[in-house]
Order: structure tokens, then sequence, then C-alpha cells
């Protein structure tokens, strides 16, 4: 696997682009098009929130299709909690983009992402999308990157290629931040475009595997979004013989992909409203995988722990007590905890004497990996967390709609 | 029930004590004794956190004992993650008060706050515990009130008096703050004195069901802690007729049980760390109580929330976003929202214009009634909860240690 610059239009066929269409102030980028030239098939994954965007059930409709072309996405407006509108709306965006390019509205994907309650002012996307599909370029994906972020402070862009039996096979991935983005929502969106020829089923399953294992293993403020979506499209032009299940081939496959989204999730979390450190917390030693990962994220989601990491206070006493609240049993007296190399409670009890410069300089650090050990099984979970900052409060407070 | 003045030696043959033994600097009260003049009946509600402080797990082997007398508490120190010499110390602590107050150390009950990870200075307690029996005193529940205290910015007590069938009862109470408190912990512990006669089994019950709908109905930052602790001791004085189980006198007594339980609750959410503002969600019309518990506990625990209404930001879109987050499904577009008396949201659209002023007036206020009625069913919940400031990051995370 080789990684390479990049974004969604390193892949054979894509073409994207991104125009303003004036649902953001300040003339900025705020409507985005990715957008197959030959005939794909798609995969996606989607929010569990219970108060979904009607974006995203447009999206999942035509999923089903078994033929998708395009992705459509907005930033400035989550189409979210406006009643019925919002499915005319997204509808409405979907016909928009399919009578431009052409093709039929069933294969348009579409994603919204920004403020929740207001309605999408469809005069202005009706007017923007004819210059969308004007501007695609191949060389379009860093436009898109773009014009699908709210408040991330940079671009999230990553891409891969694989050798597959002699063929050369890409994968290619933008996102946008899920940092409860200001002023009002939290939605993490990725978009990822592939050559390779595989089952639609397959893909959808390889998805799955690939987010559970990525997005689903960040945690910025605990917080998930109306609006979250991953959508990948795979259009076939590498020609590769089809993946077979449970083939090495399909493995390579797989790992590219779950690199494209693992990359993808770590700029999402360095990324985080306010954050100044990205946090790995690493639990092992539980004797079930769900325990592991239970007590990882109940690490990762608490606002002590997360305020003790901004103010680089070795303050471990927190991080065993949050641990405790997964709802896991665990004997403290066996507990192992390390910053980075640097052990500092050992079988429950601080083991950190005459070692403070050492652990002071690890808790400066930018990242930084949070080890703890139950030593009670085999298994192990890793969850991506950032600090909660004084920005992260003004960023999200001192902002007044 | 006629609220009085006063805290847990209002009520008839307790006294209470506090001093200064050295666990906390500036001489400041850090060990706590309430005493019962005759022997008295117990109940315990403790955290369920699993990395559990040895002094609760004494304190929970001394409650199986029939007769209870006292409980000492420390603060500065929460005696947790310290290894099996926690165990003993917390023990020894039970032995040191008996032997003073020449009672069994079974019937002595326990609890600790304050740092975690560091072991008890017993040289100091040992030290200390004489001095706090010789000042036990029929007027020093004022005194436990502060020497329980870690972060607190007040004492928090509350007394109410009833009559039951011509008797004159008592019950009295303190606390201490939930607030994750500076520097290491989250301890939420209170303290309640009766004077009633009642078996231990129904106390243990009402003790139980007092603390659901109050102390655990509240969320400061959606920690537990390794030492959450409620206990009650009945001494039986007023000499009422023994309370009968389904009576309406043993009702009577619950009620007075669940004021106190819920002033302390509410007195503990006011001082939460950093906190400007006390948030009242009111979550009704869900199909069952659990769903809008769930909702209710989402919504007070999300930052993004906690922020804007630190911010006064009427942000009523992340309240219905994180209301999605809780499992619970629902249709948004049947949703109402009010900001106290001022609608907001009415089947899941805006419908606030024109009345800006007004919802900008409520959320100015100090304390805030937050309504977000599904409209689905009759079942209904409250969950206290606070803003999250910038002063919470501070206190918790400029501290170094």
């Amino acid at each position: 696997m080789k990684e390479i610059e990049g974004s969604i239009t390193s892949v054979q066929n894509f073409k994207a682009s991104s125009v303003s269409c004036g649902i953001k102030k300040n003339n900025k980028k705020d409507i985005a098009l990715i957008y197959s030239t030959k005939p794909s098939i798609a995969a996606g994954v989607f929010t569990t929130n219970k108060a979904l965007s009607p974006t995203v059930q447009v999206c999942r409709e035509n999923l089903l299709f078994p033929v998708a072309r395009a992705v459509t996405i907005n930033s400035g407006n989550a189409n979210a909690c406006v009643g019925n509108q919002g499915y005319f709306d997204a509808k409405k965006i979907t016909q928009l983009t399919a009578h431009e390019l052409k093709i039929s509205s069933q294969e348009v994907l579409i994603a919204s992402t920004g403020i929740i309650g207001k309605q999408l002012p469809m005069d202005k996307i009706e007017q923007g999308i004819p210059n969308l599909v004007r501007e695609l370029d191949e060389n379009g994906g860093d436009d898109a990157a773009e014009g699908i972020l709210t408040t991330d402070t940079f671009s999230k862009t990553a891409t891969v290629e694989i050798d597959i039996e002699g063929t050369k096979i890409r994968v290619g991935g933008i996102a946008k931040g899920a940092g409860m983005i200001h002023p009002n929502m939290a939605t993490m969106l990725a978009f990822l475009t592939t050559d390779v020829v595989i089952k639609k089923n397959i893909l959808q399953k390889l998805l799955v595997e690939a987010t559970e294992k990525s997005f689903n293993m960040i945690s910025v403020d605990g917080d998930t979004s109306t609006n979250d979506t991953v959508i990948i499209l795979a259009n076939g032009s590498a020609k590769n013989k089809i993946l077979a299940e449970n083939s090495s081939s399909l493995k390579v496959f797989a790992e590219a992909l779950g690199y494209i989204t693992s990359k993808l999730a770590r700029l999402i979390v360095r990324d985080g409203e306010g954050a100044t450190k990205l946090i790995e917390v690493y639990v092992k030693g539980t004797n079930a995988q769900h325990e592991a990962q239970s007590i990882a994220f109940a690490i990762a989601r608490s606002n002590l722990v997360k305020t003790a990491f901004f103010g680089e206070d070795p303050n471990w006493g927190r991080i065993v007590a949050s641990a405790g609240t997964a709802g896991v049993s665990f004997d403290p007296n066996k507990l192992d905890l390390f910053f980075g190399q640097e052990q500092v409670v050992k079988n429950g009890v601080d083991c950190s004497r005459g070692r403070k410069m050492g652990i002071k300089n690890v808790l400066k650090k930018r990242d930084i990996l949070l080890t703890i050990n139950l030593n009670s099984g085999n298994e192990e979970a890793h969850v991506l967390t950032c600090d909660l900052s004084l920005d992260y409060v003004k960023i999200n407070a001192l902002y007044s709609s």
C-alpha cells in the first residue's frame, strides 16, 4: 500500500467541484459535487441519531438503487429539524443535480451539514447547481474537500494506491470534522472514491467494518449529529478481476479502505474544536473486546480527563475513576496505567515517584498515548479523543446566534 | 411539612463535630463526625463506580450490622486507588472512632472524599479522632457540613419537621458537591438524620427511592465518583408508633425524606464547578418513563447544550440533536420545545419569530426551565444540570498537581 498526494479525484474517472451559492456568508464555498463519469456502485453508513435530517433519509433511499453516479453536499445548513419541507428540499436537490448531469435523480446521493432548524435557501441552491456541474473537474477533489467544511480549520484528505494481482487500484477520501461544530452542529461527513471492481453488498460490508474501526472510534465531545454520513462510490475503472469474498485480494482492498478511514478519523480529532492535543486511549487486558471499548469511551468522554490533559496535569485518579463508570467490573488493584512509555500506576498504586519530569514531558506533547492495562484478559480497544480546552467553551458558548 | 433552619443536629439526640487534622492545608476542617447518643439504625446508597474506594467497601460491610451509631467522614483524600492499604486504613478509622466513643467498630459508618491515588495520612487521622469526639456538640451540624466540603463554595444543609399522628418528627441533612471536584474527584456525599421509629429494611427502601428521584437525577458533568455515598441514621427518639408498610404515615415520612434529598441535590447542582446557571431539563410526552429519563440525561450531559446555556444562546437545534442521541425513537416533527414559558419549537419547527427578546430574557436568568414535549405518551422526567463555563475548564485544567 502506497500513500499518495491527492484525494477523491486522484481516482480514475472521478470529477469534483465546489462553488459558493450563498448559504454561507462572504462567498465561501458551500456546495460541492462528486461525480463518476462512469456508472458506479455505492455504499453508505449513517448517523444513529433519532432526530435524523431528511437529507440522510433521501440519501438512504437512493442508496437502494443499484447505480450511483454523484454526491451533492451542502455546507452551512444541516436541513434538520425543519419539518416535512426538509424532505422535499432534499429530493429537489437530487433532481436539480440529476437534471444538469443528465442522469436519474436516484443516482444522486446527498449530504448536508450546518445550522440546525433553518430551512435550506432553495432559490440559492437552485441557482448554484448548474455552476457546480459546470465546474466539475478531474482535479476538483481539493475544492470539494474545502466546500464541505464548516468550522474545520483545515481540509482533510487521503489517498492510497494498492496493487491487486498486477492491477493498480486507488482509494481516495475527503472528510469534515466532528467537533460539534460552531455554531450549531456536530456533523461528521466523509466521502470516499475508488476504482475497484467489487460487488455492492461486499462494499457495504467493508464500509461498515472500516467505519466501526475508525469514525466510530473517535470521540470529540460524545455527541452524534443529525447528519453524520460516510459514503463510498466505486466505479470499477481499475478493471480488476472482481474481488471474491474471503479472498486475499479483498483483504488488501479492505486494508486500504481502513487506512483511508482511519487517517481521516485521526484528522477529524486533530481538528476538534479548540483541541490542542490528540489523545489515543488504549485499553488492554480485558476479557471481552466490548469491555475494553466501553472503558476507553468512558475515559475519552470524561470532561475531567479531557480538561486534565489540556492542563497537562498527570491526574491519573480521574482516569481510573472514569474507567470505573463504564459498567465493566475490574480489579482496581491489578490496573497498570502509562502516559506514553512512562508507567504511572502499577497494581492500582502510584509508582511515579522520582519520574515527575519524564511524565510532564509526555504530557507536554501534542500526541499522547494513554495505556490502561487491566491485566485480566487479552482483549483491547483504541479510541481517539482530544483535550477539552478553554477555546472549546469559547467557540461553543460565546457565539450568540 | 415545615422547613426549619438547621441540619443534622436539629434532630433529637444527634451530635456532630468537625476539626482539622492536617489532611487539607491551612488548618481547614477535614474530618467530621455524626453521632447518635442513642442506638440507631442506618441505611445507605453507594456509587456504582467499579473502581470503588475501600472506604465504601467498609461502610457497606458495617451497614449490615443491625445497629449504627456514628459516621466518620474525612475530606481532602478519597482513600481510592491506593491498593489493599486503603481497606486497612478505612477499618482503622472505624476502630479509632469506636474506641473513643466506646462503641463497637461495626457501629461506625465511614466516608471519604478528596484526592484519588494517595494513601490516607493515618498518623494525622489517629491524632485527630480524639479531638473530633471531644468536640461533639448538639449544635455541631453546621461544623460537620463545613468539614465534609472540598471545593464546594458553600455548605449544603436542609431540615424539615413533619407531624405523624400528633408526634413531631424531623429529618435533617448535609451534603457536599458533585462537581467532579477540584482537583481530583467527583464525590457526592450526603448524610441524613432522623428521629423517626422505622424498620431498617423499610428505611433502606425509602432511601433508595428518595435517592433515585434526587441525587440520581442530577448531572454536573456526567461522571460518577469512586466514593459517592448517601447515609441516613434513624434513632427513634421521636417515639412515634412504628411506621407500617404502605401506611399514610409512611408516605408522609417518605415525602419529608424526598424533600430533603431533593433540596440537597438542587444545592449540589447550584454549586457545580464553574456553574453560572441551574437548568431543569423537563422531558414529557414519552411512552415510557425510562425514555423521558434517557432523553433528559442525554441533553443534561451534552457539552454543546451546556456551553450554549453558558453563552445564553437560544441554540435549540443542539438540544434536539442531543435528544436524538438517547437511543429513544421519536418523531422530530411532533416535538415542542420551551425555554421557560416561551415556546421556541412547535411540531419540530422554529416558532420563535418576533419573540427573540422574550427568549433572551429567559436565557439570562440564573434558573432556567427547559421543557421538551414529544407529544407521544404521558410519561415524563426531570433532570437538573448546570451550564459548562470557562471557569469549569479553568478549575479543572489549569490546576496542576
